[in-house]
């Protein structure tokens, strides 16, 4: 039986960590088999390549190299994790995937998305999730929420961030018009249990899972 | 003044590295400020993306994850170190660079030549050499050079791996088709003189040098 490849994708503090692991449970309960992963994943060779890119020595980077290296690492993760995964039948809960390339590097940073999704193309050949939840979010709640949490408030430099973050909200938002099929925007300024109960919703009626 | 941009492509043996040095004398000699290079040229984020690449311990690396990795450390390569030779108004020798790719992981690993040039378009945009010499050669006749200066004959494991070498030669020759105007086909069985005063030929004709 083929597997359910499903990511979930959004700004920071949208609610991906939070409401990933929820649904884990949610499915597990029902009796499936589920993987939760991110990218590097724990593979050795993606974690090796994302230490290329973090290493704070390397102020060089240029921006398509780092496109590169986020490109191979999410190769080698795919291979390795994601897809063996997929092929025993289990379900792969992804925390981003190919459309935070496409969102942050292609649209925020520039690139472009048509050539971010090209390179990822070249990476991901056809493996494309079946859904993809968008945490939709004003950046500033999104920050706001994690800075809440570490108990400190958004200060200048976190405000100047804020343009970027908007427009990343603003890629995301054109990739769910160009893929309406795959790409489900879920308002993520609703309390835990409204993300939970839509997310839920729609992966009864859309995808091919005994309901809970 | 814009610089000038000649890569040296050929499998191993071919005569690359000898050639490059031949070249680069005698253009010093002609008042050239000429740059040598090969990737990843002691470019800091190339060398670690290179031993990531070459790291023994790394036997799962998928041949996707590493055809970015080395596109990744040729964008860096190049921005870091041939760009700005080149905008210094130096010539620039490089032992392989693209070709490379497309004729060992494009056709030899059977990637295609299609996707490896896409990738690799991502990598140096328009910044293709102004002219690459393809230094063709009967794979025997270039292993037995290196092989002869180890002085130990070809084994049969060698041989095996001869069937590989053929591929690139064949990929490289199908390149020099497709790119008639860039790549200059230099018969490599000539002795290192023939081969020199072939490409020497080539460089007073084509290229916009004072002819030493
Ligand atoms: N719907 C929500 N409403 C309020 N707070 C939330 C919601 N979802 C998550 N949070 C909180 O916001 C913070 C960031 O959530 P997290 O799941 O880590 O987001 P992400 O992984 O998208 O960055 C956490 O402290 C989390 O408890
Ligand atoms: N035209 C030639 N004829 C004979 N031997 C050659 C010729 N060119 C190079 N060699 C020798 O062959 C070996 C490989 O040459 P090298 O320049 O290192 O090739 P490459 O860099 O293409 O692998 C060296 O020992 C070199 O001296
Ligand atoms: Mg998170
Ligand atoms: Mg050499």
């Amino acid at each position: 039986m083929p597997g359910t490849f499903l990511t979930f994708e959004g700004g920071e503090g949208a609610g991906k960590t939070t409401v990933i692991e929820a649904i884990a449970a949610w499915l597990k309960a029902s009796g499936y088999e589920v993987v939760t992963t991110r990218e590097p994943g724990g593979i050795q060779i993606a974690e090796k390549i994302r230490s290329v890119i973090l290493d704070p020595s390397h102020t060089s980077m240029e921006e398509r190299t780092e496109a590169l290296l986020y490109a191979a690492a999410r190769r080698q993760h795919l291979v390795e994790k994601v897809t063996p995964a997929l092929e025993a039948g289990r379900i792969v809960l992804c925390d981003r995937f190919i459309d935070s390339s496409l969102a942050y590097q292609g649209y925020a940073r520039g690139i472009g998305i048509e050539e971010i999704w090209n390179l990822n193309a070249f990476a991901i050949g056809d493996r494309m999730p079946e859904l993809t939840f968008l945490l939709d979010i004003d950046p500033h709640i999104g920050l706001q929420r994690i800075y809440q949490n570490n108990e400190r408030e958004i200060n200048r430099l976190d405000m100047e961030k804020l343009d970027f973050h908007e427009k990343v909200r603003e890629g995301y938002r054109k990739l769910a018009t160009r893929f309406p099929e795959r790409i489900v925007v879920v308002d993520a300024s609703q309390d835990v249990e409204g993300v939970l109960q839509t997310i839920q919703h729609v992966i009864k009626t859309r995808m091919n899972l005994k309901s809970s």
